[in-house]
């Protein structure tokens, strides 16, 4: 693994900007890829000798994999395509495993059987797993045919394990040793492998069964004498291990709380089996919050930024069917005021403010509890505490923004009556955002749901429909 | 470093709920401690010989210090202070390392300068450097004067490089050899060492100036002939190293694309300073998250779930302060048009839906070249091609919802006039949120400006007016 020579912030981006540069002075603009569609490969055999696409190719060779894979994703569809068919073949497989699912599939849709299995017998088993569910069956029966009996298994129980599981990132390349030998047979014994797993800052010291006995880290390998048994130097007492069917979350928190760089993956019976390493639990860290990022604007997944208008269109369907279900409704709760409004068109200028300042404050509240109980800090036992707080900061919040608008209705429509409806709906509503936003996350970890899918949809609604209803309400109640 | 025995979901949870029973098994309630404010000192001796404070005192001791953390974040602030009185005083320091900011400063307050004194002298320059903003000045001066020149050096050296950058991130514990000696010298210096500096996977060769010339990895320490020379084996091509002045972003990006464990820290003459580890780059990547998250919701910073509630108004007011402004900018834009509803009050009923969808797709648009541009994906050149996207996306959503509310408007005001206008106006402002949801963040990074800043605020106030003037002006010029 070479990353180039010296890592700053516009170090991938000078890269990318090399390859866009000969993209150019080969005249290869997205345009015209574009237009014979999927025909990159026989435009490379075309291109082979020319200049830049010689340069090209030296370039990312030289490129580390997961710089090639950010070019790759940076590049429209046309070019990607093309400088895809430039890649080594037998780097195509540590490429595939960078790059984000949505521009995996758009690499793999051209590769034809052959070079999908000559890639698939490139990878280990757990590689092979994350890549599965983007290989054609047929390739990936041969590739599974293809292996020994362990691996297998390996790829088997990789398969088998749910998305966010410790299993589905776990590895399965360790080194582990005998406690009754001494460090110096450890050492001899090192010697022997070509390279260790990477991330390997620690040996698993395991009994005949293959039972997990203890660590043994590099650490104390190399700071105490040859001489002593692994047996007297490895830590049995306090060790950080997982099983296959454990939280992925919570592995990735443990990661996290303790700094490890890796950690034993055991089975029931306390067989060593696997391991779990940072570089997954990074991973993992960026992907959850990325996910919570999308979720919170409506959106059901990473786009590739390049992807065709249908597949955008499809990925924010969804939430905005929900979000015009909501809207509906708060359009009807308005419709059943229209006297009112008819009578006194200030509100149907004002009530946006209600329900637009209640919709924010709802989703404040709702943000922070979803945090916490992501972080494990709150659990549904403490709800009468937050309620009671969330309720006071609703409480001053209510009393300062509702004497404002109240304020700013009365100067606006020089009317008090009128003033003093908007501060009391301004402060009922956002009683009701505080309430809502501990109560929904709360109802959704008691139903034992994601508390945080959805919610900043669902507060909105709520504090539009119910802002609505409170301020027509009581301006139907105290001003007609 | 010792976690209990087998980490599991529940596994700090388990010891939260532990300490819990056991202050409610010593009738030491929120209520009662909050009572008697910082009294938890006073307290915790009174009771010292009680059964629960001494399996309570077992207990902490026996906890990973982040474990402790955790218990102290997840506990109200007057049991928080009781239990924190329960600490050792020699592991204050690593504790206060690993709490959040808003429960470093809760517990801090409730500690004399004598204890502060003694914490601070217990951490490292670069933790100290952690520590020291919420350290009194007149205990920071007295610990500075404490330490030996070149610790004063790198501590003025980490406390000088601002927030986000490599500097204020990387420790200055780390091993370096010389590239002429064999690895058996190496290995026998190493066995001088009573301890490695946490995270050490490589060793960093250097020439007599202290100048970076290689790696020489743990690895090929361990699988080589130790008659073998360290120059001989050591990376030195292929380095990725940092400056202090580096971004911290690109460089906590680097240890997730490269897969780093360390990396050396150099100076402008390429003399190495310090280390940058993967624990400190993950728990950037985790904290640069949850800012992206709370900014989305509209919270200045991460909330002490137990904080005071003034706290908590405080950490909520800027960005309903500018909710406000937008809500009073959009109720000022129906005010324009008092008259249309005023003649045709099923507008005040419609208006609202019109904002809602083109807020939420506008969202969506923006979260998606937010990202994109965080990931350094996008580029200002690539403006045409995406705002050329989205507009279609837009086109298509616009004819699709534009279709089903105008039918839904038709259907329920049994007017076809208002249902075309109904239409128009939700294919307007889609492509209004679109064009928006691209510009506003490009112009952002073309300022040089934080792209994701208060995004959703901003596209929302746009799309709320917007919206509502694009509706009502149709309404006024085709209905009226």
């Amino acid at each position: 693994m070479a990353p180039d020579d010296k890592v700053n912030p516009d170090d991938v981006q000078l890269q990318l900007r090399e390859v866009e540069d000969l993209l150019r002075a080969a005249r290869l603009d997205e345009e015209s890829l574009r237009a014979d569609g999927l025909g990159a490969a026989q435009r490379t055999v075309e291109l082979a000798d020319r200049a830049e696409i010689l340069t090209m190719r030296q370039l990312l060779d030289a490129l580390h994999p997961a710089n090639v894979a950010f070019i790759l994703e940076a590049l429209p569809l046309g070019q990607r395509l093309f400088v895809w068919e430039l890649v080594k073949a037998e780097r195509d497989g540590e490429i595939l495993l960078e790059v984000s699912d949505a521009v995996r599939e758009s690499l793999i849709e051209t590769m034809d059987r052959q070079e999908l299995k000559a890639v698939a017998e490139t990878l280990e088993a757990d590689e092979l797993a994350d890549l599965a569910p983007d290989l054609p069956r047929a390739v990936f029966d041969e590739v599974f045919q293809s292996l020994d009996a362990e691996e297998q298994a390996q790829l088997r129980a990789a398969m088998s394990y749910p998305e966010d599981t410790v299993g589905a990132l776990m590895r399965f390349d360790m080194v582990s040793v005998r406690e009754d030998i001494t460090l110096e047979v450890v050492l001899r014994y090192l010697r022997r492998f070509e390279a260790l797993p990477d991330h390997t800052d620690q040996l698993f010291v395991v009994d005949r069964a293959g039972g997990l006995r203890g660590l043994l880290s590099l650490e104390s390998l190399l700071t105490n004498d040859p001489e002593r048994n692994v047996g007297e130097l490895m830590s049995s007492d306090a060790i950080v291990s997982f099983e296959p069917i454990d939280d992925a979350h919570a592995a990735a928190q443990a990661f996290e709380r303790y700094d490890l760089v890796s950690a034993p993956v055991v089975d029931g019976s306390h067989r060593v089996i696997g391991r779990l390493t940072v570089d997954a639990a990074v991973d993992y860290i960026r992907e959850e919050s990325a996910q919570e990022i999308l979720n919170q604007a409506g959106l059901r997944e990473e786009e590739d930024v390049f992807a065709g208008v249908w597949d955008s269109v499809r990925n924010r369907w969804g939430w905005l069917a929900v979000n015009m279900v909501t809207a509906i409704v708060a359009s009807r709760v308005i419709g059943l005021f229209e006297q009112a409004i008819e009578s006194l068109v200030a509100l149907a200028a004002l009530m946006p403010i209600v329900a637009g300042i209640g919709g924010n404050s709802g989703n404040q509240t709702i943000t922070m509890i979803v945090r916490a109980i992501a972080m494990g800090q709150v659990e549904t036992k403490a709800l009468a505490r937050l309620l009671r707080k969330e309720i006071s900061v609703a409480l001053l919040n209510g009393l300062f923004w509702g004497s404002v608008l109240g304020l700013f209705a009365w100067w606006l429509y020089d009317s008090v009556p009128l003033g003093l409806v908007m501060a009391a709906a301004m402060m009922l509503n956002l009683l009701l955002a505080a309430g809502a936003g501990v109560l929904i996350p709360m109802a959704r970890i008691y139903f034992r749901r994601d508390p945080a899918l959805g919610s900043s949809v669902l507060i909105t609604g709520l504090t539009d429909s119910g802002g609505f209803f409170i301020f027509l309400g009581l301006a139907t109640l105290f001003l007609l």
